[in-house]
């Protein structure tokens, strides 16, 4: 089996590192990831510039590339160029230092990588751990239990999870987990909304006295539905939010369309 | 009325100064636009390094700013520096040179800009017309009358729209309009799932003999529903999509639940 592992921190994060050393255990693994941070990225893709990949190293199973690109890229290069002609069975993205649970989701160069393996038609899973430091102690945690047994469930029930699908449209797996060795167990549920960033602009003077800003910001959650990923993590559930590729607020278009057909 | 206006192409797009002259009948109108094009971009944001912000011009009620950050850095900027402490009343975004219908919207820094605006509780719409091209005489088409009809809708269906948010998630406005002057209406659908980028990686060589790639693509549509954006374009309709920012399969969480609890 192939399978294609990326994530956003970089080809020398840890959790990319923990999430290889899992992954190895099902099939033959290329490694595409960025040559260096590229944390909030979302969806980007280069396609104004040249990219650069570098193959570092073959170890136990797995290749290893560094990529100049964003994490959508480097998805891209993985199934379109480096396996060009083989089938892709899984891409795994992270783990990511840091939740990508909420409305992180837009932002996650992490789950941009997971939604490219998506869009190409590819079982693909986004791996988060709720804690933003860069050296984690992966094992005192039960986090990576999880993980293995998440990428073994969407292996084993491939067909059933098939029909979940959204009208044929493809979906992908945000799986959050809290940096604990308590985990309680898997939480299924949807993405909260009511966590959103509220930015704080921070204005500065550089040495000429002009000014340049940094974007910062904190999470506010407001939404206290037992249902939602932030409850979950809260609760030291690992939670699975299924995430969409078609963006329609199909619900709707029967209310817009008379809003926008009548006239003023 | 305090109106935001940003794009994904440059201060200096031909889309975005239509954009601004019917805007600016709307209300006062701030632009905060990226410094050169940053096409593709998506959700990107810029927290690990600095921003600029450079005021260019007033003009007829318009001030123009250019921004060394993304199209979500400059919604942000706008927002949170420029007009901080003010009330923001719609956001727009665009005239984007070239379609963000079907899957596009996920790689589209546009309509990334117009999702920062309604992730901050702000109506907001994107604008894209159908054509890459960079010069673009827009008053040969009926495209910007209906520019500047879907503003006045949304205006004065403000609270009626709002009804149309999902479970309180706010929803955004993807739209899509031909460069043609036999535009035959308005037609309000769904996101065209079908049409995706068939990725061709492109490698070639440097003066050194070192492999640098370029992602290229087609696009590829093979949804023919009605219903589409898409199938809206090449019937010469302005294409309305409502896009949600809870990306969450809400339907299939049931299904979903069932798989990852049972047992291996």
């Amino acid at each position: 089996m192939n399978i294609v592992v990326a994530n956003d921190d970089g080809i020398f994060a840890q959790g990319l590192k923990e999430l290889v050393n899992i992954a190895r255990k099902y099939g033959t693994v290329t490694v595409v990831a960025p040559d260096r941070s590229r944390s909030g990225q979302s969806h980007a893709v280069t396609f104004t510039d040249i990219i650069r990949v570098i193959k570092l190293r073959d170890e136990d199973g797995a290749a290893f590339y560094q990529c100049s690109g964003t994490p959508a890229d480097c998805v891209k290069i993985a199934i379109g160029e480096i396996l060009k002609g083989q089938k892709v069975d899984l891409v795994l993205s992270g783990i990511n230092h840091g939740s990508n649970a909420a409305t992180n989701v837009i932002y996650s160069g992490t789950m941009a990588a997971a939604v490219e393996g998506a869009l190409n038609g590819i079982d693909s899973i986004g791996f988060s751990i709720a804690d933003h430091a860069l050296q984690i102690d992966f094992n005192s945690g039960k986090g990576l239990k999880y993980v293995d047994e998440i990428i073994q469930k969407v292996l084993t029930h491939r067909e059933k999870l098939k029909n979940c699908n959204l009208n044929g449209t493809p979906i992908c797996w945000n799986v959050n987990f809290p940096n604990t060795s308590d985990i309680k167990g898997i939480h299924v549920g949807r993405q909260s909304y009511n966590e959103v960033w509220h930015d704080i602009i921070v204005k500065r003077d550089d040495w000429f006295n002009l000014p340049y800003y940094w974007i910062a910001g904190e999470l506010r959650d407001t939404d206290a539905d037992q249902s939602t990923d932030l409850y979950a993590l809260e609760k030291n559930y690992v939670s699975i939010v299924p995430v969409r590729l078609d963006w329609t607020a199909h619900e709707q278009i029967e209310s817009i369309k008379k809003v926008f057909q009548e006239s003023l």
